[in-house]
């Protein structure tokens, strides 16, 4: 089952001799939406493959298809409209300095995607993902490696794929699927691979990262690697809502059983009586969570072994203890802890790594000062939530606008009076943020991942009948562009 | 006079200590535009140092500033704009699967930006040069690496910015200046340094770029680190205009003593009549050339001993030979070689590396089966240029249109019956290329350049009053974006 790197090589160029076959939007965009419409076609099928294999349950596997789908055809609109093409004409200008030629830009595929599929998500950051679906629509052929906890369910989906592609006369290599640890190093350093998109830990994505960084020719490496998702909880806000917001906690941080890289993994929470109610509510709701099942071995052992080593810290109490549930499941639960714990450095530091699965640690802070002790040593994040009063929210105290200036540069979502698990499609979503979250500045979610999969090049002083269509004066296709400074559209 | 490790560090910390001062727009406009005005008014002062550290001459310097203040001010433009914050607004949407909330993206600056100089450009590479320019225009306070071929230039330009910024109030820290190899290092690999901009050589860049992705944090690493630059001149092109052809490259590789990255290194000329005479219009201008001076002794001495190994090579001859002139100073020249050579691996690889200064190479070929041979082993470029014939260049014959298709996958630029040099500051200049012209997707002149300094980030649920004002909905700033899908400005 696990490829060769021969085998590696024969789909990277399978996808490579796709790429002519994408380089029409039309054709670009009614293969997106076909997909969307076969892998909806094949629902039913897809979400009982994808269930055998991760436990996901159908209700969740259903949601996160049919989130695939809408993606795919967002990403076709986005094709159709075309900005993100970044049209810039400049018309010659003798009073620059130096005089301006005439510049036309516009941004060209990269070339063959790699994609590396994650487990916790086995349609929308898998084979029919947002990687993939945001390289498509780049123009870009994609060859994926399928994550090991979910074979099937790749190999099923990527025969969709491909019979929407085959319906618009693509061929069936646009879609490559490969198997295997091995293979996905060979994948990241084929000298035909020219960009890659990544989702998983910060091991595996660090190692592709590193290997793609040391290529003759190094390539983007888009990774979105972890996240510890903090969340801060000001005094006010917990005296307001503390039962509110400890039982919004639990059910973001159980969601999926805690199989989310936006779950919130450490809290803020200050001493006193509202952070004793918001602790109280969460014990409360998290301790009716049922029992759930990981992914898989692997991550079960893990979560358990991570809970126990986090547990046995001084100072360190467990109101609900996470931990083994039964052969196959685990519990959820969380920790408890003073914030000055993780104020320096020291043993405590595991508390802020993140630790995949439903677990969250809740640090109790006595000030103000003590919240920007610990932010400070936190690594970079997908989100960061604040949760504030009333009179915070409406800016009558300070302390909302302080917070979320102090919360904004540590991650590339900030939430106010949320949770950060629920990751919309949506043109303005930023699925990214700094190191670890992410190795690149971009998003992996959201109208903007496409810009990942381009490069821009300019054309000087070439003839109208020579410039590609997006280029010419007359904007044949109604391109949104920027002409001698002005943005039109 | 070279940084210690500790000298950076407070260079890197007092960066740091400006950026808050960058964070108002208009403070930052007024800053740059102030820093042009101070630039040019220390104008005779300044080029008279550079003249006296890098012998490229008053009026090459003189138009070489001008071109920095220029850049300046165009940067503040595109800061006045705010188009390239990104701007995306999405209201809550519930039809959408899953639902969108409200989310509202914008760009924000990145951090300490290191900028290391050029050699070749002592300002529009340099201290006040594109990096620079695009990090301060982005909210990014920056640490130069001087070069070594212009210490005392760059630390009359930094005092001078560093004036601007007093005028201001912004801490003279904004700009900060080290000088030193291991100083550069130091710097890249400083934890508050967030990315970096590099002109230089392959060799350098690249082993900045490796410590930048080795880093426990990686950073982004936009180097522009070499370049071939290739002209095609079709047959009919040659038959119609050979010898203007040859004039007019020799005036583009001989410009500025051949010390340009964008200087035309390798020419694919057919074989026959057109091709003859193109090279001996070829002969007679470089012939002509006087002898001029290199930046520094080893890039002379690395000329003369690239040209004399270039010179060995079998079925190499140089119709003008390149090489040392008298004690201080280079005579330019050129190569002709069968383009046969270039087709396969061997030694005539050298052929195809990049040799600074002025020499270039023409390999004459036999049909396009040889110009494609020899493009298809070509590293990536900054620009590609084809030289058409009138009918080609019209799109009477398909010859054009074929070349340029061909052309594109090499180059971030490509130009049609002009030379390469001279790179226009435009809201749609491309410099940059695949690797290695450059490690990344981006430009470091243009429009476009600054949007290597900043990272998006997403507010979702968050009460307009907490709202940083580029995001509310009455849009008090005026900025062009995105509204629920809709460009507006």
């Amino acid at each position: 089952m696990e490829a060769t790197a021969e085998e590696v090589g024969l789909a990277v160029t399978a996808a490579r001799d796709a790429a002519p076959a994408l380089a029409d939007r039309a054709v670009r965009t009614a293969f997106l939406r076909t997909a969307a419409d076969l892998l909806q076609e094949a629902g039913d099928r897809l979400v009982e493959a994808a269930d055998a294999e991760t436990a996901l349950g159908p209700v969740r596997l259903t949601g996160e298809l049919a989130r695939t789908c809408f993606q795919l055809r967002a990403f076709a609109d986005i094709v159709d409209e075309g900005a993100f093409l970044g049209v810039v004409i400049d018309h010659p200008d003798g009073s620059a300095t130096p005089p301006i030629p005439d510049l036309r830009r516009y941004k060209i595929p990269l070339g063959v995607v790699a994609v590396y599929s994650a487990s916790n998500f086995p349609f929308a950051f898998s084979v029919p993902g947002g990687d993939t679906a945001s390289a498509l629509a780049a123009g870009c052929p994609v060859v994926v490696k399928a994550h090991p906890d979910h074979p099937g369910t790749s190999e099923l989906v990527a025969s969709v794929l491909r019979r929407a592609a085959a319906r618009h006369d693509i061929p069936e290599g646009v879609v490559g699927l490969v198997h295997g640890f091995e293979a996905g190093i060979e994948l990241v350093k084929h000298p035909l691979v020219a960009g890659a998109g990544f989702t998983g830990s910060i091991r595996g994505g660090r190692a592709l990262f590193d290997a793609a960084a040391a290529r003759p020719v190094p390539i983007p490496f888009h990774g979105e690697l972890g996240s510890l998702n903090p969340v801060v909880v000001t005094e006010a806000a917990a005296a307001e809502r503390g039962e509110e917001i400890g039982t919004g906690l639990a059910g973001s941080m159980t969601l999926g059983v805690g199989q989310f890289c936006v779950k919130p993994g450490l809290v803020l929470a200050p001493e006193g009586a509202g952070g004793d109610r918001l602790v109280k509510s969460l014990t409360d709701a998290v301790g009716d969570t049922d029992a759930g099942v990981l992914l898989d071995h692997r991550m079960r052992d893990n979560f358990v072994a991570g809970v126990r080593e986090r547990a046995g810290l001084a100072d360190v109490d467990s109101p609900v203890t996470p931990g083994a549930g039964g052969e196959h499941t685990v519990s959820a639960g969380f920790f408890t802890v003073p914030a000055a714990r993780l104020a320096a450095e020291g043993e405590h530091d595991l508390l802020i790594e993140e630790c995949f699965g439903p677990v969250t640690v809740v640090a109790r802070y006595k000030d103000a000062a003590e919240i920007t002790a610990v932010l400070s040593r936190l690594p970079g994040n997908l989100t960061a939530t604040v949760q504030l009063s009333s009179d915070e929210a409406a800016g009558v105290s300070p302390r909302g606008t302080e917070l979320l200036a102090e919360v904004t540069p540590l991650a590339g979502r900030v939430l106010v009076d949320g949770w950060p698990t629920g990751v919309a499609v949506a043109p303005a979503q930023h699925h990214g943020g700094p190191y670890p979250a992410t190795t690149s500045t971009s998003t992996s979610v959201g109208g903007t991942a496409i810009e990942r999969w381009l490069r821009p090049v300019a054309y000087q002083n070439t003839p109208e009948p020579l410039l590609p269509p997006e280029l010419r004066d007359d904007n044949p296709l109604g391109l949104p562009r920027r002409v001698d400074g002005t943005l039109e559209h």
